[in-house]
């Protein structure tokens, strides 16, 4: 695990005082904390070809948009290592699409793969070179991801008062990307800045990645918190406890819609109703520039299992069925501002600053 | 049983083909259907003495403002019955304070409790007398209740259009009631008048009533539906796939705001957004005639180990507290109107008209 103790930096993902990242590269494999166990058990599973890590981001052993789109790039690196000479090109694109397949709301795997993919393609049919240039590139776009999140959580702290008290959805900490987090890179550094914070952390309903992972990391780093049910945040804003609300996203539009986790709507709009900033901190690898709009964005509609049954145990009416959309469209309108690695956006200027800040 | 099975009259609620209701009197004792084995298991309690039933209410053994209601209504006949003759008075009155206190917000509870306690105490010191009249009050008041519930099913009706995709919270049924439901009367009427239906079912953490529950009487109803997490409701609002919204209540102040399960008020918000309608169907027992607004309402926190824990499981992070309000407020602006079994008032008349209803 040698690319995951850093410890002479200091800032990174504490669990139980050892330094992690939640996806990283070691020796030919794709490492990733088991997001499923956790926080009942620790466990780092390595993965040593692409089918593996498809598998994992299927069944949210990684999960979370930067991850993901970090687990998609070693994939594609994996695919390119294995493809044989005799038919190169088909394999490598075939594999393209699967991986991206994996899960379709996400716009940072697609990044990632296509990242890795297209870069690979330029030294055809030099495939050895191929492979070397794979692996640099998935190193380079996880790097990018990671180094967006450390900016801009220093970029964010200060939006967030001192005595604040936040509203968070889902786990948008260091476990959902590289390392650091999106929305929870911005809570770390105010609190390692002295500022006195609470979070409220919505449970996140199926899979409880807020009461789980989120709660998880806030314990591990000494940050105040409570988990709520999803439905109790309303009654938190009328009750003036909310200051601001901070998540990450799956996706961010052209026109600065996003998808999210499913309950971010609901959030983003009890928040305006109660005149409370909502931000969103995302990294570059989160931003699709050919998406117009939220409309376009395709919503992952998962297992109707994730909500009628936990472990063994039936929760729900046997016969009835279940609808489980995974995440939903925030419209730029109700976002207060994006917190990037290149600054903090109002919605409007997304589209210019979102070009710039590619381009850069 | 033989209070509950009443098929001659064809309207009731059906468990499995036989008419039920979810609570009454039978031979000096209260029944309950036991509605935290629901659905998985169907088992009726009998209880001799009030207190048994305190721990059913405070279980949620029965649950429900109405239903708690009339459980508490048949409770204080227990203690009117069971007070010793040389302390009846001062028996009665702790008996009365001690089943008020089983559960703070629905204010039926305390409505049903006083209306057996006031009737009886007219009677003292003919001690015999009050205990024949606190099992008659306490009839009276849970039989009007449940008429209530019958009228208001059909006075609310019209309000359903043909093809109404409608959206629900927690279980407003005849399990929440005596019989026939609040929200749920009014579906229930419509499905029944021919029209076609379709109910979008939110699970309701952390006891998820929606899902076991709301779920379970549509199914025995044969109305379509499907659950869906408390966080969905407002991606299915965005989609346009929500034409109405209608909930029960625990408590109606007289300026028209409601208490009601935590989530409510979220989703509430969200109708308005969307300038979707939001019915609120009450029993005259959920009027609270003391109660000026919401802010007077006190909120009930339950144990955190109802969002921490399911069965023998851990759900979330182990040292993370967790906060457990199950009401939240809706003001009376967000409320199209109430159906109640005196009419459909907008939430403006509710102070005049929820008195002119009492008096009648």
């Amino acid at each position: 695990m040698k690319w995951s103790l850093r410890i002479d930096r200091g800032y990174n993902m504490l669990i139980n005082g050892i330094e992690y990242k939640s996806v990283w590269w070691e020796d030919g494999s794709v490492c990733l904390i088991d997001q499923n166990l956790l926080p009942f058990a620790f466990q780092v599973v390595k993965l040593n070809d692409f089918p593996q890590v498809i598998k994992a981001i299927r069944d949210m052993t990684v999960r979370g948009a930067p991850a993901i789109g970090a687990a998609g790039a070693f994939a594609m690196a994996l695919a390119v290592i294995a493809a044989p000479d005799d038919k190169f090109r088909s394999s490598i694109r075939l594999a393209h699409d699967q991986i991206i397949a994996a899960r379709p709301t996400a716009i940072d795997l697609n990044n990632g793969v296509s990242y890795v993919y297209e870069n690979a393609l330029r030294f055809i049919p030099d495939n050895g070179h191929c492979r070397q240039v794979a692996v640099l590139a998935a190193t380079e776009f996880v790097d990018r991801s990671e180094h967006d999140c450390r900016i801009l959580g220093a970029i964010g702290e200060p939006l967030i008062p001192d005595g604040a008290r936040i509203l968070t959805h889902c786990n948008a900490g260091a476990l959902a990307t590289v390392d650091w987090g999106t929305a929870l890179a911005v809570i770390r550094v105010a609190h390692r800045k002295g500022k006195r914070l609470f979070v409220y952390v919505s449970e996140t309903r199926p899979r409880l990645q807020g009461a789980r992972l989120t709660a998880f990391e806030l314990q591990q780093e000494g940050i105040e918190h409570a988990i709520i049910t999803d439905s109790a945040a309303g009654y938190y804003f009328w009750k003036n406890e909310i200051d601001l609300m901070i998540t990450g996203a799956d996706r961010i539009c052209l026109n600065g819609d996003i998808a999210n986790k499913i309950g971010t709507y609901d959030k983003a709009v009890l928040a305006k109703e109660h005149k409370i900033p909502f931000y969103v901190a995302a990294p570059q690898t989160t931003f699709d520039l050919a998406c117009m709009n939220g409309k376009h964005i395709p919503i992952e509609y998962r297992s109707p299992e994730e909500i009628t049954r936990f472990g063994d145990c039936q929760l729900s009416n046997p016969d009835s069925p279940a609808f489980n959309p995974a995440f939903d469209i925030t419209p730029a309108r109700l976002i207060t501002a994006f917190i990037t690695s290149k600054g903090i956006f109002k919605p409007k200027e997304a589209a210019h600053l979102i070009h710039k800040a590619i381009e850069n």
